[in-house]
């Protein structure tokens, strides 16, 4: 265990530099912090590079370590390094994992343009709820490294594929193995229940204010609506996951 | 159309005072913001005492003011007044209102403590979306007048009754009416759609870390649970919320 008292520290400053998007762009490298999300990373292999605890804090001693490198820091240094008000004086230096998804007879969901961070981790910790086998990040959604939305996610980053990817690409690729496609859309849709829960589908849910582009909706299957029964507009986009997804998947 | 250019102003001293529970439980007032939510609360009967607007703004031609009071003011003061990073210019100050709600025959939601301010307007705008007839806030729950809530209901709360209540006198009453309750729990609980959808029921939800309440799943006439297929450990409330609603209701 290695302990680091300055601020100035140049290893403070590189885990500093993770906060920004550009720089976990840069080195694939992202924090989480927090014994919750920390712990569940270290069950997931080969995620976590380098643990960062407060001189305080004891480690639960059901976490294992292996050879992690590990640092002690001082309480102004775990301030800086926390995205959070209060610090739970446990963070964690992780890697950006990549997968390799087989696209037959899974369970997938396409996010077209999601861009509030908390509505992004909680519709992967949804995904995750439901058995999805993987989440497509399209253009324009949020970075899914952020700190609230690794928050919003409780977790579940490190419980299934989070892939980014072009839509287009992936929903001709999907129907291509047979995969049903549905996609989301107030206008020119069906009510949900008029397919079937079925074993295999991928799902398309989009932006906040726009939904899903035309462009891809013209591609999918059928387009999919929530009836609204009261005066509401719309559900929220999370909301509108977990109805589809527990759903579709019977 | 009266003009307030002083930040001193006894008005906008009272009107600033909202912004905390304390002065709107004393007053019955409270303050929203925005072009989509006061909108909303126009359609709402009576709900709109005060409308305040930025110098700069041109009210929307379709709002029907009526014999509102309208105050203009500088932007300093529409800053002071906004609880958002980007004030819109459109504040409203509202009456909260009250309701009487039939127990018989209807499909209800029963709050236990949930204290996420942005959850519980979400699980208000989902159960506006549901078509569900009230909403009844238990002990414990988020104060749903402050601004962060607000927003999240996206005007739902002007839709559909939004009442404080015990939530032990409710779920006695409401079974007296035969209205089937059901609480929603990890243990001792059926995977929910082992209940078929109805045209009356009560739903609890509760805490977002400790659940519902023992001692009111005890007078539950079923407990639910939503099975989860993957590895997360729940789901986020206002998630559940909808899963569950949209069930139910059928």
């Amino acid at each position: 265990m290695k302990k680091i008292d300055s601020i100035q520290n140049s290893r403070v400053k590189q885990w500093k530099k993770l906060q920004t998007k550009k720089e976990r762009e840069k080195t694939g490298l992202f924090l989480i912090e927090g014994f919750h999300l920390v712990e569940e990373a270290l069950k997931s292999q080969d995620a976590v590079r380098t643990l960062i605890i407060s001189e305080n804090i004891d480690l639960p001693q059901k976490w294992n370590i292996g050879d992690i490198e590990l640092y002690t820091v001082s309480e102004a240094i775990m301030r800086t390094l926390s995205e959070t008000e209060t610090p739970q004086g446990v963070i964690a230096v992780c890697e950006k994992i990549t997968y390799d998804v087989p696209l037959t007879n899974g369970k997938f969901l396409l996010l077209d343009g999601v861009q509030d961070p908390g509505n992004l981790g909680t519709i992967i910790r949804t995904a995750d709820a439901a058995g999805l086998d993987a989440v497509i990040l399209g253009e324009g959604t949020a970075d899914v490294y952020n700190s609230k939305t690794l928050r919003s996610t409780q977790g579940s980053i490190f419980h299934l594929p989070i892939i980014k990817g072009n839509l287009k690409g992936w929903i001709t690729e999907l129907k291509k193995q047979n995969v049903p496609v549905y996609g989301t859309a107030l206008e020119h849709a069906v009510p949900y229940q008029e397919v079937k829960p079925q074993g295999t589908f991928a799902l398309i849910v989009g932006n906040e204010g726009s939904g899903v582009r035309e462009e891809l909706l013209a591609l999918c299957d059928h387009n999919l609506y929530i009836p609204i029964h009261g005066r509401a507009e719309s559900l929220n986009v999370a909301v509108a996951t977990g109805v589809l997804t527990y759903y579709l998947r019977g």
